[in-house]
């Protein structure tokens, strides 16, 4: 049995309000190719499929595209709701696809369904546990289960008590396992740490498919994995490496993981320096086209920095002024810039627009000019 | 071949601010049981599944659980989208349901795609064609085709020009035909009547199943109808009779066809009288529980008349005072009222909100206050 492992699409997702469509198509249909080429029999998606419950039609439309290349190659697909999808949307119809391989778990039910699948190197039974909140898993299962850790252990019981009849289980879940790491483009699935599980009450089987934190990671064990997002969906994951999991279970050995990278369209990076050395090198960068946060050391005013930036790069989403954050040096340079007077300073904002100083004629107007201001203001 | 075409289900519509979704599961639970006693084969929807191209949840679930139920009885399921629906929304993995029997026929597609259905008396070809305006036919079937119409004959061609080897051809669209009969919840195609098609085109084939028109019709020739929507969605409707149409196909001869009624939850009426006769018959109404709209004939003001109705029926939805309405005897009526004085209005006032005249020392207490008040008018 030979699958992959990927979570946390979330089609239909903006990044700084940028459609990252194109980029999510790119890696789905590197997933595809991954897929074909290491001839799996499974493609399980642990959750967070769409971004919101309720995504834009473009989203559904690529995911309906993605999914039917999956099953075309007669490949199971098997995903579950995260914590972003829309439940009773995603699940939808599910019933009438199960018999084309196509396996959505969109509510919880009261018994976990397990799906049993077929590969070269034998079967194995997949459990798929969609995200719930522990009030919703407490209603279904009719149960006592204070938090997220208690409602885990309660559907775990289902997957214990299920007879395998010898076949490795595969675990499914949308969760947050306590010490996974974090990244900025998580939704938090309750506040206060309430939300963490203990990794330990998934190492009894074969393997775990999880999905929510954006990092690829295992937790306790090897085979207790997180696949991480297939893009970087916030500047904080700038230096992480997407991948999808490839999963092996041959009976009697322990599974067998590898990381099959995925390369993006655009890469997410944050650059920093002074303007005029960030455009040279933009020139030479063959990643000039990338998703890019701007840290801007200069410490002097610039007008338009986001469209000389944008000129070079053109998809700077996000620009911060570092060299003009508030300091003392900073407001020194300020004041000491006020007192520079009316003349100074338009001197320097002439020269910052057209790109030359200002010439003996036009300087000698500027003066009278502000001569005569101040003796109409001393006037009055 | 036997099926039933029924369309306009507009899951999730709302009537007055007032949900339906009740209403609806009533009627649909009716259509699967007509569906097992008669035995069909199929189950046509011509368009409008749901209210909105975003439906809420619980719509979703729905029509989960209803198309779950004919599936279950073997019966398959052909459903095309509206031009209320959401095309790529409804049409999502639609490839991986076909082979459970339900054909979901989201957005248009350059090719018609035919369905063979197999059935007791013969088999059958359906031709679903969802709803697409005129634009979207243009592009999609690079023809030119300005009209409702126009685009409807470039479809239609298809149907011509595929060989059905000699079984019945079945046509399903969603559009509006000339001469057809309108009510308040349609929502036009386009303005002007530039939507409207010619009955003429659908005589060839052995029967059309259309959706749009909320009342049940045929047009042109018997074969080419209307099932109607399975519920009243607006007043305007309280005179039709909702039903979905039973249809048989026997080879050699004409299809023939039965209307089966539908008996709603709850009626939407409109009842007409005074306040104090209406009140008197809802005690004894059996039907005090549908959705009404209320023409009071009153020609005096009555203080909070929704209050008191829903009192005896809970659903009135909408109130008109018919009797309060501006002509000339009204507004003499209204005049004379102002003529009678404060003294006079205020007896009427307090009958009406308690029930009982003023009491003697109550008529006193008023007639001092009066005077108080008209003597400090007067010194002012």
């Amino acid at each position: 049995m030979k699958f992959i492992h990927t979570s946390d699409w979330h089609i239909g997702r903006q990044l700084h309000n940028q459609s990252l469509l194109d980029d999510q198509r790119h890696v789905l249909d590197q997933i595809v190719s991954l897929a074909k080429t290491h001839e799996v029999d499974a493609l399980i998606v642990a959750g967070d499929i769409y971004d919101r419950s309720v995504p834009p039609a473009n989203a559904v439309a690529l995911l309906d595209e993605v999914l039917n290349e999956f099953i075309a190659l007669g490949i199971d697909v098997i995903m579950i709701a995260g914590n972003h999808d829309g439940h009773e949307r995603l699940g939808f119809a599910a019933r009438q696809m199960q018999a084309s391989g196509l396996h959505i778990i969109g509510p919880l039910g009261a018994q976990v369904c397990p799906i049993r699948l077929s590969g070269e190197g034998g079967d194995a039974i997949f459990y798929p546990l969609p995200y719930a909140e522990p009030a919703t898993v407490r209603q279904i299962l009719d149960c006592e289960a204070g938090s997220h850790e208690a409602a885990m252990v309660e559907l775990l019981k289902q997957v214990h008590e299920h007879d395998s009849q010898g076949l490795p289980k595969v675990v499914i879940g949308h969760c947050f396992l306590d010490g996974g790491s974090e990244s900025d483009s998580e939704r938090p699935l309750s506040i206060g740490g309430a939300d963490k599980i203990s990794p330990k009450h998934f190492q009894p089987f074969a393997y775990t498919a999880l999905g929510h934190l954006h990092g690829p990671q295992y937790k306790g064990a090897e085979q207790v994995r997180y696949s991480g997002s297939i893009l970087k969906y916030s500047f904080s994951e700038q230096h992480q490496h997407k991948s999808v999991t490839l999963v092996e279970l041959n009976s009697g050995s322990p599974a067998s993981m590898t990381l099959l990278p995925l390369s993006p369209l655009r890469d997410v990076r944050i650059i920093e320096g002074a303007l005029d050395d960030l455009l040279k090198q933009g020139a030479k960068d063959p990643g000039r086209e990338d998703y890019l946060m701007v840290r801007l050391l200069d410490k002097h005013a610039i007008l338009d920095a986001m469209g000389k930036l944008r000129s070079v790069y053109p998809n700077v989403l996000h620009l911060e002024r570092t060299g003009l954050m508030a300091n003392n040096e900073q407001l020194a340079i300020a004041s000491d810039h006020i007192k520079k007077g009316e003349l100074e300073m338009f001197k320097d904002f002439f020269t910052q627009v057209s790109g030359d100083p200002l010439s003996e004629a036009q300087l000698d107007l500027l003066t009278q000019t502000l001569d005569e201001l101040h003796k109409g203001e001393a006037e009055r």
